[in-house]
């Protein structure tokens, strides 16, 4: 069975959770997109790639682990912050190339101090500067 | 000014929307991901694609243009279904690389007449189709 073949089944169907996993479309350098948000006020706090290492890992703790594209190695998120996502759903999109993380986020999720990466506004105009950090980031990566 | 430079403005702080298009972080294939998220209910709906030619049609007609990598051409989301994104606000995220779109989307956003693409259930087990289809995505590709 595919993603494809999975679309005409019905809300309560049960399905394989390694099979899910092992379907999933990872792109050529082995990711997936991971949209985090957070579970109750369901603000989009970031965006972040995922292999399937961080994938089990995220299963396996309970907590959001990420593959960092610049750093080139797992960023269990918070490690060095503090600041981490504790796992309360995990969705797939249709084709199974997107994963959607409902978190429950300690603090800022952005490495600006801020709480979402989303803090500029593009449209509608004047494109703006929208929040202010949480914590200055100085204090945050000082651990 | 970056991204990076912009980190550390204040709140309200106005910014030049072309400067803002002109350092978005396009990919190799001259995109960036782009989450479409209801703008009242702030559901999650999908996550999309855009080149600069698809970022600005949004931002001119106020309905939401993607980039479809499958099929290579824009995709004005809802011309063939007629299910449109009405545009109400763009977040850029905080690298650059990322949009965010508020949007009030008409009927299903996805292409299986689910409300949202995310509605398979990974985490917690058991993993499970979560909705059903508003519309017969058979009717909805008819037209």
């Amino acid at each position: 069975m595919s993603y494809k073949d999975r679309e005409t089944l019905s809300p309560g169907t049960e399905l394989d959770t390694d099979t899910l996993i092992a379907e999933l479309k990872w792109d050529n350098n082995g990711l997936v997109a991971a949209i985090a948000q957070q579970y109750d006020s369901k603000d989009v706090l970031m965006l972040a790639w995922m292999n399937e290492t961080a994938l089990r890992e995220t299963l396996q703790t309970g907590r959001a682990c990420y593959w960092s594209r610049s750093r080139g190695k797992l960023w269990r998120k918070g490690e060095e912050s503090g600041q981490v996502q504790l796992l309360k759903e995990i969705r797939i999109d249709c084709d199974g190339d997107t994963l959607l993380l409902l978190v429950d986020q300690t603090g800022p999720a952005c490495h600006t101090g801020r709480r979402s990466c989303f803090y500029t506004r593009l449209y509608p105009e004047p494109a703006q500067i929208l929040t202010a950090p949480l914590i200055d980031p100085a204090t945050l990566y000082s651990k």
